[in-house]
């Protein structure tokens, strides 16, 4: 059976089968990043007032504000930060502000994965677990914009999906991904480079780029599992495949 | 006044203010050179019978397949071959594939223009003649899909433009097309690697990439003026400003 392998570079749902959410910069580098330390439950919300009502009980609470854990937080969102962390069993809650708002949109969907370069092997192993018809490779983008990390990472996915699926034909903006890849062939170039990229520069989260920029380094795949409703923003919870 | 710079990646109106559609690898290259070599009317259309039924009386006829002018056609697209040619006060129709079949989407908008890198500083001295609220760089793409050379055409007139306009706001794709022309500088490696420039690479046409890397080397800016319907496609008048 033909697969039909998508890119959005700015989500544009609705989606219907598998859709692995791409933001590299950095929500899905560090969420299978929580779990390669042993983190059990992850919960992503893009609210900071709820992440704190839920914290307590042992729930650890990660997120930033100007590149800084806010009060009552126990980490940041930086990768390398987090990479020497032993959360083996914690459960945590992690305020993104960029990749949660679309998941409402990609939430009736057969399958919601995070995906990144960080993960990008694992993701399309999980994929081809899932025997879709369709994959949705949807780029978070930045500020509503497409951006080049997630572009990037989304040819890095596609190109193995097709090691995987040799008959699976690229639609939408797949190509342009692709010719874009090749274009900036080290992901570490592309990444320095995207707008995300300069925004974590000029906050002085170099490491963080380069640490995002390990192709396949991890092989955990966060699935969305449930989400939980509340105010001001639901919780979105995953739970690790892979 | 603010101007709204607005780019999108393929095609996506209802435009209404100025906008400018960019088909670097040829039309848009070819448009303006057109009215360099002393052409006087200039008409594009999708339809090589429609070309062919408008042909005889002095008008000239242009156009490809697979790279080679069909019978009847005086002349193919190859900015190279044509930029020879003395073709004063001739009327040309022109055959070509991509971009004709979007101006009906655009035709509703105050000023449609067509722009490339070849003719980039007229395309943005044109746009500050009209004083437009809002400006839509539209790129053509490859086969509905973006490509790299419209993109980095794009963010080359935007550029040029926010210099005659400092206070003109990057909106939609604006700042990603800056990006990607930012980590791809040198135009020509743009184009080259672009899904249009591999096509061209295979029919054996690489110097038109290299023509048209030529930034700026037109003055001539063709604009939309008049559409004419007829069977099985339109004929779209240009005239050239600037």
């Amino acid at each position: 059976m033909t697969i039909e392998l998508n890119t959005d570079l700015v989500p544009s749902g609705p989606y219907h089968d598998v859709v692995v959410l791409i933001d590299v910069l950095r929500t899905c580098t560090v969420a299978p990043l929580l779990f390669d330390v042993g983190v059990e439950e992850l919960a992503l919300t893009p609210s900071l007032r709820r992440a704190r009502a839920e914290g307590g009980a042992g729930r650890l609470l990660v997120g930033e504000r100007q590149g800084l854990p806010p009060e009552g937080f126990n980490h940041g969102n930086s990768p390398v930060q987090l990479a020497d962390l032993d959360l083996r069993g914690r459960s945590v809650v992690m305020v993104s502000e960029n990749a949660p708002r679309w998941l409402d949109q990609l939430a009736g969907s057969r399958a919601v994965l995070l995906g990144s370069l960080f993960n990008a092997a694992a993701v399309a192993d999980a994929i081809a677990t899932l025997s879709p018809r369709r994959v949705d490779l949807v780029c978070s983008g930045f500020a509503g914009e497409p951006d080049l990390d997630d572009a990037v990472a989304a040819a890095f996915i596609a190109h193995l999906v097709q090691e995987r699926a040799p008959e699976a034909a690229l639609v939408g903006a797949a190509r342009f991904a692709t010719t874009l890849a090749r274009a900036l062939p080290d992901p570490l170039d592309a990444l320095w480079r995207s707008t995300a990229g300069q925004y974590l520069r000029a906050i002085g989260l170099e490491q963080d780029i380069a640490f995002a920029a390990r192709v396949s380094a991890s092989s955990s795949v966060p699935r969305l599992v449930r989400i939980e409703p509340g105010e001001p923003a639901p919780l979105y919870h995953f739970a690790a495949v892979g």
